[in-house]
């Protein structure tokens, strides 16, 4: 259990921060949970999970499947698969779960008129929005705007939301060097455009970093850098893409050279915005608070914080893409709260999705384009995953979800580094790193193959948990993860190292 | 009423197609109607619908607006707006809406638990399939797989299903000039890709066809060629544009002409194919059945046959962009069965979105990628979506609604023959075309600024009717719209051209 990890460092703050989860009624919400894991075949997924992912493979890729959950059954923090297996899920469908499976008042929201009549009219929200949209998003998804953004263009998933904001930054772009909204495109412009030519489809870009991702699209896999089979065979824009730093662990060990090796990225970054300029500049930049699918890669608050004050010297829009760090797990709501952005300096853009259900760009009003149907589309987004949104928002706050992640992510890594410290790590695992990020924990094993066989075996033993980056191990829970499930994961984890 | 404008012109035989379908139910599916449209405020939106707009202008931009509809209320084929008016709707939500505003067979869907749990434990498809996946879309999506295409991707939008397409179709083309499935990338190409750079990032293209839309996300937007203004300071890949026929009509007084034409855009469009093996090849030709955001432009089912056959002689994938024109409406549940290819020449995508509510790309087994994660994302589509589709389609083939559509098609096709051959159309309407694609028919009207008077005036008179491209009036009601639906629409009309 968590405990003999705890007690074998007694040092660490760990009690007290668990006892503290006990204030936050996070089990209120998913009251029904089982009371652990329980695996009941002898692999997973079982002969059940095999036979549906044949039958799906029958029409659509099953490569990637990891199992087939019985999503009817599954509770709380726990999934329930197609062989009856039930485990921990730390995972939560990439990071897409806020607060768990079947939670009841979330049930309750979907069999209400308003639901149900929302789910089948559903509009074309920019020509045709419901009465209530406004209301809608005035109790939800604007109650949780980023400082300094107070306007919102919803969209369907998370690579759209970046583009979009993309498409802004261009819009702006080009509109500041033209001159202001009000002055007209020219006919070369409007003509051009028609043919995929300069100067209406203008030489510009998006800086994005190495190891970053931003989706799946033609224009968001351009600024993605995470793997190459992502990549591989799909034509992209001529984009750059700048260095991330790449931390030593401990951070209290090699402060010296990480901050020589932010120094060189931010150099590197500048002299490209600079560089650019010329041939193809840069009209926004884009980052992740953690970079997540490239290995769950931090840097420094002050990193940041220079990021977005050279991109404004050089005259580039700034997104912060928090399509995977959004919503409460980071131990803020937004994760780039925590770098101390002064007023003025905050982002233009801030893009969501996963776990908020809805998705969507908040911006600065001045980045609205000038003309309508410039940023435009068929739904511009879906009414139910704003209601979705809206009683998530709610019941986060009502039960303090956020300083109870905050909480448990500061137990949860003192368990880790104990664990981890202790002979069964070694040589196994290194970097755990997000230590103040909630509970987005991620550590690296020691090759690719001891991570797949570590998650691997974590799956036969309960817990179903992710990979990122080559090497390392991402946790993802639930904003409903408290002291009992980070019993079993730190328990588990200690198990399963054993066995390596 | 429509029956003064059957009367005079006996020749019609209008009352045949309207006596017939009386036999399909439609009606039944959509039983609370409104009588008629009914409009209270002297414009249309009224102050209520003026004030939802300037309340959701605070937050997003509400220049598109048309109206703001209380959806709660709405019902059938009709819309009711903020201010209470009952407006018949054959705009439908830009295409989306299939069988109208709370369907009662459809309400009772959204309030089941099997809806209400998908909806709440929205799954990453791709890994975490749920257990029933196989079974919701073998009774749903893959009961009216296109001839020839057994393969579903499933999507979130229009948009990225035609990237999807994109995205298979590139890699398919790379692995054939590699060798097959088996042949390994270099490491130049895994490398280079990352850097966004040939070989990994290859030079090659999508064509498409002037006044093509086709989305507008970065890749969608690079093959859209409707407007301008969709596409204006957004960079795009160089990609080419072949013309697509500019038919004459009435077609039978026009037939030696439209020949010759299609007979140039074709040689064009295959010369254009030649001539990019050079710098960048075709991998992929897109193209709409009927031309829609870019003015309904038809051509006839050989030029379609051509383009599909030419393609394959140049080695180039062929998608069959179904987005609006699926489902139904154009009296076929696609609209590109009515080209008559034989089999082995069916296309190689057809990708589908609005009416369905879901999206996604049917396709071949050997377009399947040759490596996992390939083409994945995060939630690769929606089940409930997935699930709303199930029900709409029982629905439409229980009430055989793609025969109705025919039907009522045919007969107000007729009908807006004979209106528009009298003096109150003269000089005003021109064009009208989409005979034999069920109630997709469309007109042009005399000018831009004619045509959005007349939309205007429609709404005052109780019809959201939509445009497209630039002086073109578009139909697109929904598959319950009827005899009772087309009298009105008619004679709305007629009323309104005389007023014009």
């Amino acid at each position: 259990m968590l405990s003999r990890a705890i007690r074998s460092s007694p040092k660490l703050p760990v009690t007290r921060s668990i006892v503290r989860t006990r204030h936050f009624s996070s089990l209120d919400l998913v009251p029904n949970e089982p009371a652990g894991p329980s695996v009941i075949t002898d692999k997973v997924p079982g002969p059940e999970g095999i036979a549906a992912s044949k039958e799906i493979d029958t029409f659509q890729d099953s490569r990637t499947h990891v199992i087939v959950p019985n999503y009817e059954e599954s509770n709380g923090n726990y999934l329930i698969d197609a062989d009856g297996n039930v485990l921990l899920d730390v995972f939560a469908q990439i990071s897409s779960i806020a607060l768990g499976y079947n939670v009841p008042a979330l049930l309750e929201l979907a069999k209400t008129d308003e639901f149900a009549k929302a789910a089948m009219n559903r509009p074309a929200l920019g020509s045709f929005p419901p009465v209530q949209w406004a209301e809608w998003l005035k109790t939800g998804l604007l109650t949780v705007t980023p400082k300094g953004l107070d306007q919102l263009i919803t969209t369907l998933c998370g690579s759209s939301a970046n583009e979009t904001a993309f498409k802004c930054s261009f819009m702006a772009y080009r509109q500041r060097e033209r001159g202001g909204p009000e002055v007209a495109f020219t006919k070369e412009e409007m003509d051009s455009c028609m043919l995929n030519q300069t100067p209406g489809a203008p030489q510009l870009s998006v800086l994005s970093f190495k190891s970053g991702f931003h989706g799946r699209l033609f224009g968001s896999l351009s600024a993605t850098r995470s793997k190459a089979i992502h990549k591989v065979d799909i034509p992209a824009f001529d984009w750059p893409a700048a260095p991330f730093p790449e931390l030593k662990y401990p951070l209290d060990e090699h402060v010296k050279e990480n901050e020589a090796e932010e120094k060189r990225c931010l150099e590197e970054y500048e002299k490209i915005l600079v560089e650019s300029k010329i041939t193809r500049p840069v009209a926004a930049v884009i980052i992740e608070p953690i970079l997540s699918e490239g290995g769950d890669r931090h840097a420094s608050n002050d990193f940041f914080r220079q990021l977005r004050l050279i991109a404004k010297k050089h005259d580039a829009y700034f997104i912060v893409d928090e399509v995977q760090t959004g919503v409460g797990a980071t131990g803020t709501f937004w994760a780039h709260e925590k770098w101390g952005l002064k007023q003025g300096e905050e982002p233009d853009f801030v893009t969501f999705s996963k776990k908020m259900q809805a998705a969507g760009v908040y911006h600065k009003k001045e980045t609205r384009p000038n003309a309508p149907y410039r940023n435009y589309n068929t739904w511009m987004g879906d009414p139910i995953r704003a209601l979705q949104a809206r009683e998530m928002i709610k019941l986060i706050k009502q039960h303090d979800l956020v300083s109870h992640t905050a909480a448990t992510g500061s137990s949860l890594a003192s368990s880790f580094k104990s664990v981890f410290s202790s002979s069964v790590a070694s040589g196994k695992v290194m970097n755990l790193r997000g230590e103040g990020d909630g509970t987005y924990l991620a550590w690296d094993m020691a090759s690719p193959s001891l991570r797949d066989s570590f998650v691997g075996k974590m799956r036969v033993n309960g817990i179903q948990i992710g990979g990122c980056g080559d090497q390392t191990v991402r946790l993802r829970p639930m904003l409903t993860f408290g002291e009992k499930h980070a019993e079993i994961l730190v328990s588990t984890t200690e198990k399963v190292l054993r066995e390596l």
